[in-house]
C-alpha cells in the first residue's frame, strides 16, 4: 500500500498535467458543433487507459461513444466485481463572458484547476483512474476485477446508457457500483450519499372559453381559468408545508432516529444557506431541519405558469387557458406513477365544474436508498475515513440520479455515491473548478476502496 | 319630419353608396403604412360635410386629425347644444385571411353591409350625419345646436382628445354628448346604455431566490414563489365568486328594484350565451343574474400568469420568481386608485414572509352612470322608441368607454350612449358587418333624438 501511495505522490504533476489535459477537450455532448471534440475525447481516454495498462474499447452509441475499460481479460469466478461510473461529456459553457479563464484553457491559481469538467465529471473520476494506475505500475494485485464505465451523454439525459447496460449485462454484472460525480460539504466532512429522492412530473391545464374574452364584457359571468388554476394549486400546500393530497405520505418511509441523528452531524449553517440561495426565510415541512425537508421529504414544486397576456402593459381578457408544469420529488418508499395518479384524482376531485381539467402526466424517477448500516455503506464509510483522515458523513441528496436506478433494475447492483465535489465548485456554471486537494483525496479513496468494498461483497 | 322622413327614403340608395365610399378608405389609425389612407379619410369626411352644408374643419394632432362639424356659425345663447361623437378610424384588419371579401370592397348581401369599419364606427356615426343631411336639405331648422366631433384615434386609445377637449372646452360645452359606437340586443331591443363599468390594472410579483433553484437540491427549504403568487391570488375570490378583499364592496352602489328590473327586461338565453363563450359552465357571484354580473357587479381577473419554465417538457427548478397581471372591473361608485390601495394593502397582509412581494399599481379608468330615469334618458328612450318602432331597453355595459368620462370631467357634459350595432357585427374581427337595417333606423333615430332631447335640456 505504502508503494502505491508513494507512485501518487511521485507522479502527482504529471497526472495533474494529464488532468488538464483531459479538461482541454470541449466535450461538450450538447451542441452538435462539438460532436468531433466529444469523440476526440473518448478517443484520449480510450488511448490512456491503455497506456496504463488498461483493457480498453469504445463503444459506439446512436450518440456518443462508452468507454469501457477493465482491469481483466476474463472474470475470475467468486472475486468480487465493481463497476466504476463517469462521464467524460461536459455542460456547455454560455454565459462565456462570465468566465474569468477561457473554460477549455485549464488553469491553477491557488490549489484549484479552473476549467468546464474539472469537476463535473472528469477530475472525480479520473482520481479513481489515477489509483487503477499505481496498482497497475507498481505492481500491485487489485483486490477485485474493475470494469471503469465512463459514458459521454450524461449530461444529455444519458439516452445510451440504459440500452448499453442491458446489450452487455452479463458482462457488467458486479457487487456494487461506485460514482463520484456528487458533492460533499467540505474537505473535512466527505460522505457516503445513501438516498436520493425521486421525480414525478405532470402539467396541469385548465381551459375555460373557447378563446380569451373581453374581461370587461364578459368578466363576472363566466370563471377565470388562471383563477382556477391558482386555487386548485393553492390548496395542495397547506401553510405548514405539507401536502395536502390525499394519500401521499402513505408510502413515504420515516427518517430512522439513526438517520436523523447522521444528518444532524452534517455542517449547517441556516445563515449561509439563506444568503445562498438569497431568499428572505427559509421555509419548509413542520418538524423538519432543512436537510431532511430537502432531501427525505416529499415536495411538490411549481416549475412553470403560463396563462394569458405576459407581455409589457396590459391585455383586459379573461384568458382561455392556463396551464402549470409541476414536478414532485419523492422519498423511499414513493412510486411515481402512483403518486401521479393520487395528485390527478385530487385535482379531478376538486375542480370546479365551470372549467375543463386536464392533468398530463409526465416523466417519473424512483427515489433511491442504500442502507446506511449495511456493510457495503460501513466499508465505503472506512475508506471514507481513511483517504480523508477524518470522520465522514452519511448524506442525502434531494435531486435524482437516474442510471443510479438502472444499475439496481439492469445490473442488480447498489450505488455507492462517493462525492468529490466541493460545495462552491461551479458545476454547470461559469468558472466551474475542482480542488487539487479533492483530487488528492480522490485518489487516496480509490487506492483502499476496492480493499474496503472487496473485504464485504454483498 | 314627414319631408325630412321623405328625404331619407328618396336618397337612400345615395347614402349607402356614399357610406360604401366612406369604408373603403383603409383608415387603420394603428398601423402607420396607413397614415396616408387616414388622413385621405378624414379628408374625404370634411369635403363631405361641406357638401351637406355643415361647417366643417380639420385640427391637426399629434397624431391623426379630428374632424368637426358644427350646424352653426355662432352659439344662440339659450339654445340647446348637443355634441355627437365618432370616429372615421377603424381596427387593423389581420387574420385577413378569415375575411370572406377584402375587407376595404365594401358589400352588400342580404341587406348587410361588409367591409372594416362599417359598423365600428363608421356606419354609425353616418347615420346621424345623414339625418343632419336631412335636416339641412329640406330646410328644416334643427331644434339644437349640433357639433359633431369624429375622431380618428379611437382604436389606438384616443390619446389627443383629451387635450384638445380642454383645448376647446369653451366652444365644445354642451347639454349633453351622443354616441352611437356601441350594441343593442337585437332590432326588436334598442337601448340606452346607462351605465359603464370602470377598470383597474396592477401587476403582482412574488420574489423568492435569488435566482431559478435546482428543485432537487433546494425544493422543500424554500418557498415556491409561484405556489405562494397562486396561494395568493386564490384567496381573493371565494367559492360564490364574492371578491374577499376586505372594504371593496363598501362604495358599492346597489342596483335599484328599477334597475333590476329593467335589465330583467334584457333578452339573455344562457344556453345561447354559454355556447357563444364556450365555457362548460357560467359562474358569477350568487344572488346575481348573469347580466348583473358582469356589468352591475365589481369583478378581479387575471389576465396573465407567468413564471419559470414555460416551454415544452420540463424543467426541474424552484423559479426565481412569478407575476400576475390583473384587472379590477369597478361600478358606481367605486374610485380606482383607492380600490388599487385597498387590494395592494390586502396582498401586503396576507403575503407570507418567505418571499417578497411587488405590487405594481396601473391604469385605472373611473366607472360610468347616468341616471336612467332622469329627463336626459327618459327623452332619448322615447327616441329610440319612435326610430325603432318597439319598446327601448334600458342596457348597462360591463366594459370602459374612457372618453365618456372625459366629456364628463372636461365639458361637464353627461353622454347618451345609443348603440346601432348588433352582436354579431364582428367589430374588431374578421368580416365585420352593419345591418343597413341599423343604419335606417340610426338615420330615423338622428331625425328624432334631437326635438326630444332639446325639450329636455339638462
Amino acid at each position: 500500500m505504502d508503494k502505491i501511495l508513494a507512485y501518487l505522490k511521485k507522479n502527482e504533476k504529471r497526472f495533474i498535467r494529464e488532468l488538464c489535459d483531459y479538461v482541454r477537450f470541449p466535450s461538450i455532448s450538447a451542441q452538435p458543433q462539438h460532436r468531433g471534440d466529444v469523440r476526440a475525447c473518448a478517443d484520449w481516454l480510450v488511448k490512456h487507459c491503455r497506456q496504463i495498462g488498461i483493457k480498453t474499447t469504445l463503444h459506439p452509441t446512436a450518440g456518443h461513444p462508452i468507454v469501457l475499460a477493465r482491469t481483466f481479460d476474463r472474470r475470475t469466478p467468486g472475486r468480487p466485481h465493481f463497476l466504476l461510473y463517469g462521464h467524460y461529456d461536459v455542460q456547455p459553457v454560455d454565459p462565456l463572458n462570465l468566465w474569468k479563464h477561457p473554460p477549455f484553457e485549464p488553469r491553477i491559481t491557488n490549489g484549484v484547476l479552473y476549467g468546464r469538467g474539472a469537476s463535473d465529471n472528469k477530475g472525480q473520476h479520473f482520481a479513481h483512474l489515477k489509483a487503477v494506475e499505481a496498482y497497475l505500475k507498481t505492481g500491485t494485485a487489485l483486490p477485485c476485477d474493475l470494469t471503469l464505465l465512463i459514458e459521454g451523454e450524461e449530461e444529455t439525459g444519458g439516452v445510451s446508457l440504459p440500452g448499453f447496460l442491458r446489450e452487455h449485462r452479463s458482462d457488467l454484472r458486479c457487487d456494487a457500483v461506485v460514482i463520484s460525480d456528487n458533492g460533499i460539504p467540505d474537505l473535512k466532512h466527505p460522505g457516503l450519499t445513501y438516498a436520493l429522492r425521486g421525480i414525478a412530473a405532470l402539467e396541469v391545464r385548465v381551459e375555460g372559453p373557447a378563446r380569451d374574452l373581453h374581461s370587461g364584457l364578459f368578466g363576472g359571468s363566466v370563471d377565470n381559468p388562471a383563477l382556477v388554476l391558482c386555487q386548485l394549486l393553492a390548496s395542495l400546500r397547506d401553510g405548514h408545508g405539507h401536502l395536502t393530497i390525499p394519500g401521499l405520505y402513505d408510502e413515504v418511509q420515516p427518517l430512522s432516529r439513526f438517520e436523523r441523528q447522521a444528518m444532524a452531524r452534517v455542517p449547517f449553517s441556516e445563515r449561509h444557506y439563506r444568503r445562498l440561495l438569497g431568499v428572505p426565510r427559509l421555509f419548509g415541512e413542520k418538524g423538519f431541519t432543512p436537510n431532511e425537508q430537502r432531501t427525505a421529504r416529499p415536495t411538490l414544486e411549481i416549475n412553470g405558469l403560463t396563462s394569458g397576456y405576459q407581455g409589457e402593459g396590459s391585455k383586459t381578457i379573461v384568458p382561455a387557458w392556463a396551464s402549470a408544469k409541476l414536478t414532485l420529488r419523492l422519498v423511499p418508499n414513493q412510486k411515481p406513477r402512483r403518486v401521479l395518479e393520487l395528485v390527478r384524482r385530487h385535482l379531478r376531485k376538486i375542480c370546479p365544474p365551470t372549467v375543463r381539467l386536464i392533468v398530463k402526466l409526465g416523466h417519473c424517477g424512483d427515489p433511491y436508498w442504500v442502507s446506511p448500516q449495511g456493510p457495503m455503506a460501513r466499508a465505503a464509510m472506512k475508506a471514507l475515513q481513511e483517504a480523508f483522515g477524518c470522520e465522514p458523513v452519511l448524506l442525502r441528496e434531494g435531486g435524482s440520479i437516474p442510471i443510479v436506478n438502472d444499475f439496481k433494475t439492469i445490473l442488480g447492483a447498489e450505488t455507492l455515491l462517493l462525492g468529490l465535489s466541493l460545495p462552491d465548485d461551479n458545476p454547470h456554471s461559469p468558472n466551474e473548478k475542482f480542488d487539487l486537494a479533492c483530487f488528492r483525496h480522490g485518489m487516496r479513496l480509490g487506492v483502499g476502496l476496492w480493499s474496503r468494498l472487496s473485504a464485504n461483497p454483498r
